[in-house]
């Protein structure tokens, strides 16, 4: 009898892991750092010294079904993680295979964005919906599609990469892409501080709370979604801003798969209102008649820590 | 036995019907006005007259798998014709139903986009690929995507109106709809014809075989091809602005689905090396790394008056 999963989360600094039954409840979790072991290998011997002792309390390996992992650039087809910026580890890792005979267990792998879309449709908001997408605004822009109750991967496994599609051709530049005006380079944490960098520069007359942090490092999402509260021009500006360009982009990603609804995720979200009103707004302005007040637009309901995990187990009680 | 279905293509001008087999081969095949008949009875009576003998001559109805029908708004699940903007009949319209009593045969319904991808996946140059997108380029900008090797038709059978997407914000007024920048108003034969104009207004003293059309009414996507490859100026320049807008569309399209290939079709593609290579390379101008030099560009092989009537059909062979 299969009662458990294990689902494990590689992000570019901590790695974070639990046990988690069918109905999404997570028995135990624990974490580690991403890039301390020596290689791959090294990597997945500490997960396994780390997870025995979790597995041991559950009743034993045998009542696990599998591993399922969430992880930049993971490839569901292959099993492998390719090209990981954020990560030590070079070139294409058949991470995978690595795993699953370290532990005996089948391990299913897909990249992080799409893991947090299997946990929206198996115990988050998109329960029960069958066309859905995912976008999570956190330090990047990432995103999961679900068309007909699946994750879309695409030819290569490498389809739902939303947050690099242009939305303001000849705009800002993603240093790591070096593609100008992509959605990445406005609607994520680093967007927003680099948009209230650019009103302050503009406006060097207008007073703001804002200038009371130092460019260098304090102005960040938080501190705009701070400043915005006490009523602050500028850093209600910024949010406005962001969330037109946000929701040009989800019109046209409407255009593409009519989803049911568009769920948002990640560090963000936590601007509420100031970033679901103008979203919203340029959203509806942007569709034609026929997609207009239709696609609800959701915020994730999704305790943020364990989301990663659940999403990633999911992957095991998928068909 | 089943060998024969009935491929129908509902244009805003004419309609067109043809008898295909399995194998994609047209037995037969005519064509009527839309818009002539008295409702959308009368167009079906008239449909039904018309396709009488080529039944008969094909064996009797008894012979027939069912009905395909390709049709502007035309929704899948519900069978019905909504708010099509191009015909006379308005409101929604259960066309499917209407005409499967008429003909005692199962009918099946999409948009004429969705059946155009559907005739390149049996029978043209997507034959075999899982995961492809069709654009059209004619007088409007229409789109099916496949994904698994199913017609993405989201969670209302409206998905794939990708013309509609925005990639010029703020930028060109697109009159059915009242929004800017959408890829529609400029890739379109419309588009073409008004960038022209555009570029002939903004460069007055520059000589160009164009200024020998008249303005109102002949400068076409045509007479724009003819001045281009005769060397002129300004007729290439619109083939190279039109190319990078199209370009960078397909490109934000990729990142959806990640698609082995996009297959361009419609009267645009006329134009051949001339609107190929501005879109190739300005789709791979906006890619990010993983999907360079990976995604195949090409033209429709079919003819382009078989593959309506062939894409419809194919909706009977389909599962």
């Amino acid at each position: 009898m299969s009662d458990f999963a294990i689902g494990v989360d590689i992000g570019g600094t901590n790695t974070k892991f639990g046990i988690v039954d069918k109905h999404g409840k997570i028995l135990s979790q624990d974490r580690m750092l991403t890039n301390e072991a020596e290689g791959v290998q090294g990597f997945v011997d500490e997960l396994y010294e780390k997870l025995t002792p979790l597995i041991e309390k559950a009743g034993g390996i045998e009542k696990f079904a599998g591993i399922g992992v969430g992880a930049p650039n993971g490839n569901y087809y292959s099993g492998t993680i390719e090209y990981a910026a954020n990560l030590k580890w070079r070139g294409i890792i058949p991470f995978a295979k690595i795993t699953s005979d370290k532990f005996s267990l089948p391990v299913k792998l897909t990249n992080d964005a799409n893991a947090a879309a299997m946990g929206e449709m198996k115990y988050g908001c998109a329960k029960g919906m069958k066309h859905f997408i995912t976008i999570t605004l956190g330090t990047g822009v990432g995103s999961g599609i679900v068309i007909d109750g699946k994750i879309v991967l695409g030819h290569d496994g490498f389809a739902g990469e939303l947050g690099h599609t242009i939305i303001r051709p000849g705009g800002r530049l993603h240093a790591g892409t070096g593609i100008r005006g992509s959605l990445e380079s406005y609607a994520s944490a680093t967007g927003v501080r680099e948009t209230a960098i650019e009103l302050l520069t503009k406006n060097p007359k207008e007073e703001s709370l804002l200038r009371d942090y130092s460019i260098n490092d304090l102005i960040t999402s938080k501190t705009v979604y701070d400043c915005a509260v006490k009523g602050d021009n500028i850093a209600n500006e910024v949010f406005n801003f962001t969330g037109q360009i946000l929701g040009e982009a989800l019109a046209n990603f409407v255009l593409f798969s009519s989803p049911e609804a568009i769920v948002l995720f990640g560090g963000l979200t936590k601007a509420g209102d100031l970033i679901m009103h103008p979203t919203r707004q340029a959203m509806e302005a942007s569709l034609i008649q026929i997609f207009k007040n239709k696609v609800k637009l959701i915020f994730s309901q999704l305790n943020e820590a364990d989301a990663a995990i659940l999403g990633a187990s999911a992957l095991i009680w998928d068909n």
